[in-house]
């Protein structure tokens, strides 16, 4: 008649963090720990236990920590994850009768009340408990049950309310109503530099000497310097050959004269598609051994992956199935009416052989994973079908759980989300665009402190080929230095498109935020050493960044209160406080602005009539504050920013003495 | 290989209203709007259609209505529930193809591109569609394919944009690829009544001449007076035999005189149990009268459903497997140690024999729903296994799906909020405990402003004769006025419990809010009409709820900014603004109050330069106001409240002579 366990009283509801009810993975980095929250409680006033229960994908049995009401019946249990692939978990919860039983002979003692009675009940309780056990416990157990019968003395009653009984229980105890969740949860573990990464974008044929078309052998001999900078993942725009039918020319023209290299991103020729390299820039040995070399540096290569074809790719004869066609016979290019992109053909994800094509798509990805390559920044992901990158990167995981896909979708919020919950590991973000103090507090709150920081990781770009912010064009090189802190400070995954960045290049083409004469489609030839550039401020913002894991995160950040709209002010801190970065950052790149900024000295238990110093890292200045509101002043043309180690404890000789 | 359609693009993800990720139904009554709300999205550019698909249980087919973009990718639709029970909603969604092609093909033409190839591609689209049709429709088609093949023309780009095409395709396009959510979600339609009622409790015992023990035949003379109060839910706690054994005296005394009658909540003696009728009180014809006799007033009977019993339950004996035994041999009763409760037993949810034991709860609904019983006040129903609820009400809903259960769980939230979730169609509240302004707007910010708004029905009582709170015990008059118009104005449920309340009873026993010499424990003899009773202002706050839509729901609440702590301002309007109520409210029973309201004039449209009338009901004094700032002055010695209708149009002749 009633289809269902009624004694089942304990309700599990409301657990945090979960990506769509559980449709999607968490994502950690091995290392961190997963704190889980539920509201977990019953009918009536009995006690209740929980568990968190979890297992790394592939292990036979979950291991199991207690959970804690924390208050109001929320509950909390957590657990590290160590090794990088997925990890499930899941709660479960009962009422724990015998610590009821406890409780209550100890209010009935305390009110004086006789519990004979009540001592022969959990007697009754242990006994049965003890048909569980065998050997040593069991017979333990029943000289209990002896004891407990024989009557309420000081003797009987300190034993019933002793954890011994009560821990003994818990090993034998059969909980048949025992409340779980429907299915288990699921976290993705990655390795840590899917949220503690630097980035260096680079065009590869730019490198040659002066106009000469690059090599990778040219990348190789620029290595060292890269390094030097404090980069660890060097990123080449597509290496594939270019299509030479409706090649874009300089500044994007519709017409190439015969010597333009084309854009690379216009990928495949009769030289080959996505699994070739283009010829000018050297033979698959060399690339294999760039990425050898890059190893050697401490750095790694991120591929572009751009699922998209020229009009000359291998693919569009050997595949039409693959390509939407026109009535005309010409195939359908790229279009967003009234633009045309004549240049890149799309591939249909709705054509009816689409299980071949993402199996041929995938082979891309396995082909270069087998040449080392364990970084995909991916061209545009919003415009392929999501199911597919959901399998994809599934399936490329299931193998190579250290592979770490950057999403470059610059798009609506929405879509830009999905595509963190279906898998990618890291995602281009608003940041370009967000320049204003309000806007940058806003936008790292919410990146921050909502469900986002549990599967959206932000990795903050400046500038990127396509993208040449206003702020950058006409804010000189205050602006180059100030959008370089923001980004590595706010947060622990960013990256420049240089040298024009280090070079503080500020042509722009046109009124869209598009770089003059762009490296897209012509060769560069950059003086990295002109005068004026700030190498050495990136290579200083870097090390700081290595030297300060307060900084190797994004979500700890807490913005501060300080009166001057132009002046922003966070800190980051480790979760034990043993590192406290407080940053302060000038966003007006004009002028000199100060202001009293509020430090919560309680949060870090520092004493309110004590001196605390700041050590800045960027200019070696130091300062002694006390209490909690404080002066700061940037002058941009100097430094427009401070990033300060705050140490909460002054030895006063020693640091009297530093100023000396 | 690939165990998914992969060209399923469409994304439907964050619909609201959902309760536990749409584990749990969400609530309306009858003709109520469901507003559904989702984020609909796909990969790339194309266009996208969603429809809101909804039906009553029961019916075969889904009705659908087309939902809306609002902003962002979240998208709307919505549809009227019609009659009592539940109704299951869906939403569909996928690529509008043929609205896409028909926006491309405006662009390029808005572009003055020649769209020749593009009007092919179009033709052949319908021409697909027309296969699904037969008929005058699929002639229509082909005529029409046949003309966008001819050629750009201004005719063909006419026809082509024209929404008697996109219509048609509409009517016959297949969408294999569509989304839908995995599962219908359910919205439980209750009648009215469960979003507006106004109780009145009152103990029939007490209801006999003098000391007499009163009868139905007692209560139903007094109907009319209660009626005339504006009231419509009549609640009588538990009129069932009650025990002898462990009888509780006067003020909860621990023995009882042989002639003290014992708390109706001791359900059960050699009389019978919860399916009988105390003796004193009548025979069940008597009660049946009584049911019927409050629906010829306009009223309905509330039973309470206290699922307890006492030692002398027949129960007891017939299923001593329903109750917890202890080793000397006895049965255990209530406690809530120390504290114990001798003259109540608990049923034992954990029996083994739990499917007879609900099968006999729920035969006790059964039994009074034939006696004319619709609405049940369940007391604490927290103590009972929430499955056993869940099961019950919606058995017995499948029958009989007018049937309303109030949930009397004064307990911690998430408890009293999981109860509304597994049906409770009604749940009291803390209101009794909140007092200050600040306490009031933050209660019904959450109760209205989030997602209990969704299933948690609040119903709002200033007395019980259980809770007798401080403010009504030293405020005076003053204090029942205040705490009465707050209740009947804030929430569209609420009662009170009389006659105590209208005569402003005000003697507490001990300090731990309880009445002195409460009914619970003993007949009493209350003069309803004494000199200083309220319930002239009872009968005209009934009746101004009954005038006023904009009363007779909770979640329209909005409040003012109002510069004193001691007045609390807030307007209620039906969505159409065409019943606006402002109540202001001195919360302060002892001194005159005054402070400056702000008026959102704009939401209302209410032009800034013109005078608007404010009626208050309850003096009938009229006040013409204009702009948004205006002054309250309020006396609690006269009136502490203003409730006024806001007329927003102003016919200055006749509300000039109105006041001459």
């Amino acid at each position: 008649m009633i289809n269902l366990e009624g004694r089942k009283r304990v309700i599990i509801e409301n657990v945090q963090p979960t990506i769509n009810g559980g449709q999607f993975p968490v994502k950690r980095v091995t290392g961190q720990t997963l704190k889980v929250y539920a509201d977990i409680f019953a009918d009536g006033h009995d006690l209740i236990a929980a568990e968190l229960l979890y297992k790394k994908a592939g292990d036979k049995n979950f291991r199991s920590v207690p959970m804690k009401e924390i208050v109001n019946d929320r509950w909390q249990g957590r657990f590290t994850v160590e090794q990088v692939g997925n990890y499930y978990y899941n709660i479960r919860a009962w009422i724990d009768h015998f610590r009821t039983w406890q409780h209550d002979v100890r209010k009935k003692t305390e009110d004086n009340q006789k519990v004979a009675v009540e001592l022969q009940m959990g007697a009754a309780y242990l006994r049965e408990v003890a048909q569980n056990a065998g050997g040593y416990d069991k017979k333990q157990m029943l000289k209990w049950t002896d004891k407990l019968d024989s009557g309420h003395t000081d003797e009987t009653i300190a034993l019933a309310l002793s954890e011994e009984l009560s821990e003994m229980v818990d090993l034998y105890e059969q909980r048949p109503y025992a409340a779980t969740l429907k299915q288990d949860l699921v976290v993705t573990v990655d390795r840590s530099r899917a949220i503690f990464s630097s980035w260096y974008e680079l065009f590869p044929r730019s490198c040659g000497r002066e106009t000469e078309h690059g090599t990778f052998k040219d990348v190789e001999a620029m290595l060292a310097d890269i390094a030097k900078m404090g980069f660890d993942v060097l990123y080449l725009p597509p290496i594939h050959p270019i299509g030479k039918k409706h090649r874009k020319g300089k500044n994007n023209s519709r017409t190439a004269r015969p010597d333009e290299p084309g854009s690379p991103w216009a990928i495949g020729s009769k030289e080959g598609g996505h699994k070739s390299i283009h010829p000018q820039l050297g033979t698959m040995a060399d690339f294999e051994s760039l990425v050898s070399q890059t190893k050697a540096h401490g750095m790694e290569i991120a591929m572009d992956l751009a699922f998209q074809c020229s009009p000359d790719h291998p693919y569009v004869k050997e595949h039409p199935e693959w390509f939407k066609w026109r009535p005309d016979g010409t195939v359908q290019f790229a279009e967003n009416p009234p633009k045309k992109y004549e240049d890149i053909i799309p591939l249909n994800f709705e054509t009816e052989k689409w299980p071949q094509l993402w199996a041929e798509l995938k082979s891309v990805i396995d082909f270069w994973i087998e040449k080392g390559v364990r970084i995909f920044r991916v061209d545009n992901p919003h415009t392929k079908a999501f199911p597919f990158w959901q399998w994809a990167i599934e399936q490329t995981r299931k193998n190579h759980p250290d592979t770490i896909f950057l999403a470059e979708a610059f798009t609506r919020p929405k879509v830009m989300h999905r595509l963190a919950k279906i898998g990618f590991n890291q995602s281009y973000t608003y940041f370009t665009w967000r320049n204003t103090k309000h806007e940058l507090q806003e936008y790292l709150t919410e990146l921050t402190k909502t469900n986002l920081s549990d599967y959206f990781r932000p990795n903050f770009w400046p500038n990127t080929p396509d993208i040449f912010s206003e702020y950058l064009q006409y804010g000189g090189k205050p602006a180059f230095i100030i959008r370089l802190i923001l980004a590595a400070t706010l947060s622990s995954n960013y990256g420049i498109y240089g040298p024009a960045y280090e070079l503080c290049f500020s042509e722009a083409f046109g009124t869209k935020g598009e770089y003059l004469d762009s490296e897209k489609f012509e060769i560069k030839d950059w003086d990295r050493h002109a005068p004026g550039n700030i190498s050495h401020i990136i290579e200083r913002t870097n090390q700081i960044r290595r030297e300060h894991p307060a900084l190797q995160e994004t979500n700890n950040i807490d913005f501060l209160h300080i009166d001057n709209d132009m002046l922003l002010c966070y800190i980051k801190a480790t979760e034990d406080f043993s590192n406290i970065i407080l940053t302060a950052v000038n966003i007006d790149p004009y002028h000199t602005q100060s202001g009293w900024v509020q430090i919560p000295l309680d949060k870090f238990q520092i004493p309110h009539d004590q001196p605390y110093m700041l050590h800045d890292m960027l200019t070696n200045d130091k300062y002694i504050w006390q209490g909690q509101t404080n002066f700061i002043e940037l002058n941009p043309h100097i430094m427009p920013a401070h990033v300060m180690i705050l140490h909460r404890k002054l030895k006063r000789e020693t640091d009297f003495d530093y100023f000396m």
